[in-house]
């Protein structure tokens, strides 16, 4: 059995969105999310495993968003995910098998070889769902990363008590 | 057959939207709605058959959309939706069992399991979809709740009548 | 063999697109057009067959989509579909049957069948499909509208003369 | 063996978005990228082909796009692809066969007929698809221009070892 993580990080174009980039003639800049993954955060808080959110995108639109779920650990601009991810371990005396990553993209590839448990979305590259453990049944920014968080749960048999304490 | 309800509650985000999440650098946030909605709460109207819209979150953005269509109820901000749909119903002097709901979340789960008629739209999680009498084929933005309400109006032999009389 | 209508008259939402209605916090509004359609419209340009939008809303941005593409009517906020078709055919001296139209719901109902070829998107209703001449492959706002005059221009053997135009 | 070309270029509506003309009421407007393709950029310059976008549009939107992804050059509001495409291969002292090209639509007829190897979206018209070499899996938005890219490195036998210095 999948032993429970102790931090959940996860990348956000391409996993909490659907890799969309909406771009206006004046200089402003969306990102569309989707609340259904909320409930994956809210399923991690029910179980005080920390969130953390990893994306090599720096914009004011996923701060934001971070805020309104109260993400644990928010990283943005990031250039080497492995070793900022790496650090974040050291400092809170965990290593990265004790870590769970969902990325779906080329920067992701050597953080997702390096964590316990690694996962894609069902629409990332051929040569990234290859080297994770599990790829969601839904597309980046269907709730990907909430199904993520479910099969965690599920193969430690504590999403149904999870569900009964809502 | 089912009898026809006399209340009509809806959930937003997942229901009347695909649950995307718009958000921009500013600070400002987006939702899609459907035109195709309209036509399920029109067909509310006809039968006279308020509709109440139960909703998590609090945005302008509902608020707008309530009033271009004339919702007869609106309660944003609900934190227990079986507790505010209790109370309206109380306030009409209708129980839980008259009214309809649909909904595609873990915070709809009580009030789908008391109201008279519950739905959830296509691409609800499966242990919401177990619970409900009615699954839409549309997806949630897609013109749930219109299937919905033509659903009911099916069910009760009035939707030709509804038809013919536009 | 279907004669060339002197008229091609469509529907906007659920037509030129999804039925998508993106609001936002601040009282702004957004529809997502295909410019997929821009060639539907340059098709008739190249035969001379004027094109009308005919609307049951009101928006700048219909009005400057319009502009956009040099649309020849534009009509908006229309109630009565019918009427206002029935009056620009008396105005141009041809009648209901020499036009097109394109539309997917109620509103378009008795227009859909009093012109001479009449179409619905691949999503609309099926108690509005069944009433048109043609349904298209494509979902509204896919390029449906393009997709009906690229059907009327074959059902008249005239698209590859249009194609080799260009 | 296919060769590698000396220049890839790209239409931007219907290749690098959806062909979506996101509108609102104030006179602004918005296209939607996807951050999968901004990876085959990346291999590109991995291999020092430069990249050119080609489009009939002039907006700040795309602009802004090239600039964050520093295309090498950069056409907007074209009337005559085939026209400037011959002109910049001139002043790149190449042939039009040196180049790659990748469309979806009438504009693109001639330009796509004239390069070394062409491409279209999936879900581009069936007669334009007939005319190019290759046609995506992935629809226009979807990161059909990525795939595109990865044809090409995939038929060189380059994919492997790009991935693998990443």
């Amino acid at each position: 059995m999948m032993s429970l993580p102790k931090l959940i990080i996860t990348d956000i174009d391409g996993v909490w969105t659907d890799g969309g980039m909406y771009y206006d003639q004046a200089g402003n800049e969306w990102k569309k999310f989707n609340t259904s993954d909320s409930a994956g955060v809210l399923f991690c808080k029910k179980l005080n495993i920390p969130v953390c959110i990893l994306t090599g995108e720096n914009t004011e639109i996923v701060k934001r968003r971070a805020e309104k779920l109260s993400i644990d650990y928010v990283f943005q601009g990031v250039q080497d995910k492995l070793k900022t991810a790496t650090e974040l371990c050291k400092q809170l005396s965990i290593s990265l098998q004790d870590t769970a990553y969902i990325g779906d993209d080329i920067g992701d590839y050597k953080l997702l070889k390096a964590v316990g448990i690694s996962a894609a979305p069902a629409n990332a590259p051929n040569y990234i769902k290859e080297i994770t453990h599990f790829v969601t049944n839904k597309k980046g920014g269907d709730g990907a990363f909430r199904e993520f968080v479910e099969h965690i749960l599920e193969k430690n048999n504590l999403f149904s008590a999870i569900l009964d304490s809502l």
